[in-house]
């Protein structure tokens, strides 16, 4: 997907909602469990219950995997579902990959051809060779961890170096990275006066946002910092949503959830 | 595996050889492809040829992903052959992973309860609470990549933090982690001098050294630098020996190579 139809599907649907598929089998309702794929029919759920109200949809990857062969295929049929009956959704692999270039290019395979996911979230800390291989991927997109909304990042991702933190000098020389137009960052939501200065690096670039809701970041304090012309924010949340009920009506649950946000987004976004 | 019976059989077999199983289809003789499960094939007779030669395999998790279900179906058998064949081999999944607490549970408990994995890799730039689900598993390793042994490794792990590079830093503040002594850390072999100062701060910790081999590290210089008491060494070679033939001899031409690994690290570990 180009980030031209991103930016329209938000100003179209006055959202920019992400909805995070983090699906622990403990946490679905259990008249689910019965079914043969409850992942993927817990999934199929949310999605057509919640689809109209956000843009994109989140599938933690950690979340399959521990299922082993079960959760890979829910997963795939998940993302298959989205690109099938609703391809104007923008999907994230949510896996937080990066290993050596020729490796790379494995899971740049794994997320962008086989399972056709529009884009991947990596992590930086091998540098640029083990992160261009994913933007080699035209119209997919690679979003980089740059601040995360966990307490561990102020461990290192905050830490001063020739002057300024890691995460802003993670960001500034990604810029220099062949294909840069195809990153984007995560910037957490725990942190929303982080967004101005991360603004006067990347004005342009899309920010994908976790931590408002369960984590407590503020959503009207990301917009303020950190909002620019084409909105460049995809807003994530997923606890809040996806278990807004553990009974019969969790899907209609997930959805009122969902259309809160949708409505909050809708008088941050500015008037054309 | 706990770290002493790791110790003990690489003085058993005079070798601290790792064997990277990083399966690449169109890498493989293509005589097995023929077969239902030419990678697990692959995998069964590179192991069951060089088993005596080294003492850990590791898997890169990508190239089982890139394959999808295939993939992961040929990863579990691989994982399973080896627990109930060789229970006497540490098995390393190189998957380098990491994210927020709850999330790298679920990783964890992918790795090392479904796979039965004894180790795997992990991203520090997230911090303490990314890292610290792995470490709760008894006799379980947690190898954390420290310094890498890829061109990229100097875009942000040599950055100075403090009057130290981060590198180090990691490796220092990881220390005080809950459990941190399930931690071994990734450094590459291509930066043999750097093993001196690392020894430093963690004199006892096993390091698990790419690089030597296709990435072209010297293994005299990791030793002279790297080697303690315990060895605390595991010295990591993929291509160079499971892709020495792509003939009907493949299997015996990688115990041939691994075996000129296993006779130099017979060299240098010092006779008791």
């Amino acid at each position: 997907m180009t980030t031209q139809a991103l930016v329209s599907e938000i100003k179209k649907k006055k959202s920019f909602l992400c909805i995070g598929l983090d699906v622990d089998m403990t946490k679905i309702p259990s008249h689910l469990s019965k079914l043969e794929d409850p992942i993927f029919e817990f999934n199929k759920a949310i999605i057509d219950a919640t689809h109209h109200l956000c843009v994109a949809y989140k599938p933690n990857i950690a979340f399959y995997e521990a299922y082993g062969l079960k959760g890979w295929t829910a997963l795939d049929k998940t993302i298959n579902y989205l690109n099938i009956n609703y391809p104007e959704i923008f999907t994230i692999a949510d896996a937080k990959r990066g290993d050596i270039g020729n490796t790379s290019s494995m899971y740049a395979k794994a997320f962008f051809e086989d399972m056709a996911f529009d884009s991947v979230t990596v992590a930086p800390y091998m540098g640029k060779d083990s992160i261009e291989p994913f933007l080699e991927f035209q119209n997919k997109h690679t979003i980089m961890l740059a601040l995360t909304s966990n307490a561990g990042a102020f461990d290192f991702q905050t830490l001063t170096t020739s002057g300024q933190p890691l995460y802003k000098a993670v960001i500034e020389t990604s810029k220099g990275w062949k294909n840069a137009h195809n990153l984007m960052y995560v910037v957490g939501a725990t942190k929303a006066s982080y967004f101005a200065e991360i603004r006067t690096i990347v004005p342009d670039s899309f920010l994908l946002v976790p931590g408002v809701g369960a984590q407590g970041g503020s959503l009207a304090e990301v917009c303020k910092y950190g909002m620019n012309a084409q909105i460049g924010l995809l807003v994530n949340s997923s606890r809040g949503i996806i278990y807004a009920s553990s009974g019969q009506d969790f899907a209609v649950q997930a959805a009122q959830k969902a259309q809160v946000l949708q409505l909050e987004m809708a008088d941050l976004i500015p008037k054309d």
